[in-house]
């Protein structure tokens, strides 16, 4: 579905352009079209394959989607894929921007992502002088709103690694922490699987053999990859906590589970001993004597006693209790 | 064994050929011969060696077999080996495809597997345009059908993974889970045996210094690489959640065990608390008044159901029943 | 904010400048101005990048703030970020300093860091063979005062590590150890964050391919990159250790929980045994006759002290108790 | 102590020599001399020294044996280093092999290992079309030959493994188990020291910048690099599994002390309750009607055991029994 | 402090020179001193500094030590520093060794270690024909007993591994062995301190773009970096059997938590089940027919003890006991 087109020259826009009018304004100098399409079938990108002359493998990708974050060369044009991730209803949803580059055309495709570009064509013809750079600005303008758009993602999941870690020492919530750092885990597999290719992408845009296209904008595709280094920085440092967080947290268990033992050991401790006493009293010999004394039985109730409370202080010097 | 054999010329069938009229094709210009093998023996690829002037090294690793997934060059032919991973009765077979690519041939040889390549040669029929570029786009519409394959498995993995992350929480399944997780991980590994190396290997076909029998294909071999890595990136993200999994898993052993604990302490105690008691007025001293009272013994019953009482609900309270 | 500003001829200084003098100097030959401002906002930045002819993305760089540690380059300007890590109230504290470096400037922006940089100052002025070099040696003193900021906090995180420990091994200190291990690797990661790409910026400043802008100081980047790969090895050692030793805490904690386990078992046993042995003396049959022995009594409570002794000492000897 | 050694010209074989012959066949044309010795003292090698004019960096390295796998070019010669493994006794043993080659000489020294190369001597001089390479294909022959003879070892470690893995899952077997895959790990780790540098070293004789010297048998160099990796990438295999073992295993151990403590906890309920009740009737008091009753007894008695069924079965579905 | 100093022409030593003889020597062709000083200040530094017109980056390092095993080039000369490791009194000991190399000059520096290296010298004198390749060859021969000291250290920590290999599952020994493992990876961290840089140092002194001044011993250096790379293997794979032995250890320590506490399941079960029925017949109903029966107490025991037996066995065939 055709979102919106239009023909640019020397950085300002032309004329808003209905799809049948492109092809008037491929062959004008200095001169390029920027169309935006949304969910597009096969047989709308047959037709954009046409007019721009697009390579069918490209197509194809573009077609088929669930592509990893790449960019390919097909002679002078580059083809770029990009993840799209966004936070619907408390989880991550990942969908995809596809953009084919030439000299002349810049063709966006976006694909199961409610995330729009149209910021992103407002900024662009607020500044003519950076426009003017062709293609090529534009690809970079769109790769700086995607990548912008992690950036919340992170920060995202680096405050719930934080509100976990406030829960991580406190006992009763190991369950829940695993719980939740496992999903965690997999949220930020998500977001990784669309940042690293990205970054590797990217070194391929500037420094060394950089596609001709891009040639003006490097220094531009340059500060993309350095903010993508920083998102892919936080990520793996994120990753690496919840890898600590994980045994941190086994380990809490394990201390907890170890303090319920000798919590069980003492009281058992302290009960068996009553009950021990009490059994031997409750014997039927006949020749007990103490059974008949006078102070017998409180004597008993104090021996009783006196032992008890003798193991519970023990028990909680030694910090069992 | 013979599948089938044909020559080719600029892209269209010539003719379906019986092995012994194949050396009247070899040359002939802009003609190539596509011959399929399946499990030969060393006689019959002896033969062909003869016929197609293939290295005697290369020979002799298409007629052992277990190979793992390489391009090698010699001179300017190439020998390519990839594994072919089928499901079969709810386990992972691996088998492999072995090709020899010369200017004027294409043999490829199958072993150990039923998955079959028919498919392959009518598309390549059908899109003579393509085929005109030679045996090396036999090569990889024949790699590009074994990664296509690979694409199902890997499905079949995420969601043998996704339906044990769903009872990895669920208590009393820890047995049942670290089973299935252990078992993945196997068939995960046997996948990636075949991936890695491919990826790798592929890595020799595109870009940088490519073997000249496969410059006029380089785009296409590149976009089987790409899938490629898409398939490696799944794997790897796999591996790494049932690493995590495992964890989570012994996280989730710990816990419950835990609770377990906990349980046993306070039932423990609260029923020792009852026996101690009873014990005590079990106990045969003359002096205890309390047994002659008449009250006693109900007043006795209520003591032990408040002290247990009491100590359920301290337990409950804290979680521990 | 300005912190101050002066104008160098050859090593030596030449005025104390304010901010609006500074244009006159920067076309004199062998001079340059060095400007150090804090906290600076966009529209003092703004100033700057028309004074200096700064590219405008460093600028924005600049002024949002929240950099990770780079090198860029513009046409023959530097770019630089470091990351500032100081030690308030008991917590690491990142801060950055941010550096413009050209031919005839260098201007350094302090971010949300109390550290400041008037001995690096005081320093090259001291030592005007040195400052000769030009903007570049400034770059490489203000390097190396960073970099000599971070050898404390790494001391201070060996040393943390140390007191750790020693604890390791002691019982009951488990569960302040995994909390102290946790946020020992949490500052850590906070200080790899600033030394690792800064480690990996500094190889782009010496050896190989070097900004021209730097030739002249080489040996001296060299050199902080060798101090920062110290560091950075010390990094990497921590980090190790941390990893082992909440490997070791986790035994200990299972090796105490086993050893209280072992003394439950061992005294419940004790218990157990003296309990059975009175209820089987308390029942009510009639025809017990031990229970009417003379020594009946003694003879079962010297057979239950026996019994309890004779297992207390197996325990014993088997290391339960 | 000498083996064997013979003189070839143009791949076959001249004559048999004694030591003291070799001379005369060191400067005919297309010619080499072959010499095989085991277990040499200093003496021995230094007189070889002499003749073939080796570095006696080599000389030494061979003569103090325990290198590890390692190609080094002197001048137009080379060393080789490489370990034979072998399984002795059930117990896997290490020996290594040297070897010096040059444009006429090739020396092998065979250092603790009863693995010998007879066979190799004799495939060569089937071969004389092969031999005819020189040199560098009994060096070839040689590796080839070691590397066959880590298959079989592989093969075991994997068999081993695999026989692991079957008793995994089963309770009681964990202490044997892990003792078992740590043995396993130990005799995995030997290989692979044998085998990673030997990959490394490989990696030098084709492709790139090969040793003159070898230049003809490149192909076949490359070959035994791909044998090589085959079997390092089952090391790795193994290795990695090993890894996910040992974690499955721990997780069967807690799994089953889970079990237990359920069945333990359970158990310790049902009699806890039976006693607790007799405890009660087993009180002195005197205003207990029911102990007079004429069905009190039996009563009692089904209550107990009503209770202990009810609790058993309430267990028995909560699946702790 | 100087240890000695001397003027070597042609390999063979001139003369033994006091400090402020050596002047005379620095400009004579072919001759080079070799000065060897220990815990030096650094105005003992800075006069050796003024002599042989070292860089002063390099005598800061030297002076300032505690620097990480590296090799700097200024200009034509080198600046090496070298860890020594020492076993004094049970502990590794850590010193350096700083060596400058010139043209005409070999200054080494010792510092903190009592490890000398009058050896090295000794050996020099006795071999001039390679003592004759000048400077490099006294860099090579102190790297070389450098090196040469770090294979006893090896030799140690693998020693000490095997040792507590043998008591890893060994019942009770887990405590020891974990607080030994743990001591055991510190010092195997010093240990790779030292060699790791030190390898990759080496690694820019052969093969590839070597400093002029190492060119005649590059065969030298390359044997050297062989050795260490025995050593940097032997580390990682101590390292790696540490890891696994860690958690062999926790699984055997959980083993035995689980035989513990099924022993106790089992007595625990025996004991209450005689308690139980002592209880009951315990109780003080009148209608309790058995009691009076002639043979009811000794049918009582009876019945306990077969219970007890049955269970006992029960147990004991389950492996619990």
């Amino acid at each position: 579905m055709l979102i919106n087109c239009a023909a640019y020259r020397e950085g300002h826009k032309v004329a808003d352009l209905a799809p049948e009018e492109l092809g008037a304004y491929l062959d004008q100098p200095d001169t390029f079209v920027w169309v935006a399409l949304r969910d597009s079938d096969a047989a709308e990108l047959e037709s954009y394959r046409r007019l721009f002359n697009l390579h069918s493998l490209a197509v194809e990708d573009a077609s088929h989607g669930h592509q990893r974050p790449k960019v390919e060369e097909y002679g002078d044009d580059l083809f770029v894929v990009m993840h799209l991730i966004d936070w619907v209803g408390g989880e991550l949803q990942l969908g995809e921007v596809m953009v084919f580059v030439g000299r002349n055309h810049v063709l966006s495709v976006r694909k199961g992502s409610k995330l729009h570009f149209l910021g992103v064509r407002e900024r662009c013809e607020r500044e003519p002088e950076l426009l003017r750079q062709g293609p090529s600005f534009v690809l970079y303008a769109l790769m700086d709103a995607v990548v912008d758009r992690y950036f919340p993602i992170v920060d995202l999941l680096e405050s719930e690694l934080e509100e976990i870690e406030q829960s991580i020492f406190t006992s009763g919530a190991a369950r829940d922490n695993i719980q939740r750092l496992y999903a965690l885990k997999r949220r930020l597999m998500l977001l990784r699987r669309a940042v690293a290719p990205m970054l590797e992408m990217l070194s391929k845009l500037h420094g060394g053999r950089t596609p001709p296209i891009c040639a003006r904008s490097e220094d531009y595709f340059r500060d993309v990859a350095d903010h993508l280094a920083r998102i892919h920085g936080a990520i793996e440092s994120v990753r690496e906590t919840i890898g600590t967080a994980i045994q941190a947290n086994l380990s809490m268990v394990a201390i907890e589970d170890s303090d319920v033992t000798k919590r069980l050991a003492a009281w058992a401790g302290i009960f068996a001993a009553a009950t021990a006493f009490a059994g031997i009293w409750g014997m039927n010999f006949e020749g007990m004597p103490e059974l008949k004394w006078q102070w017998g039985y409180p004597a008993a109730l104090g021996l009783i006693t006196t032992v008890c409370v003798g193991l519970w202080y023990r028990f909680k010097r030694a910090g069992w209790l």
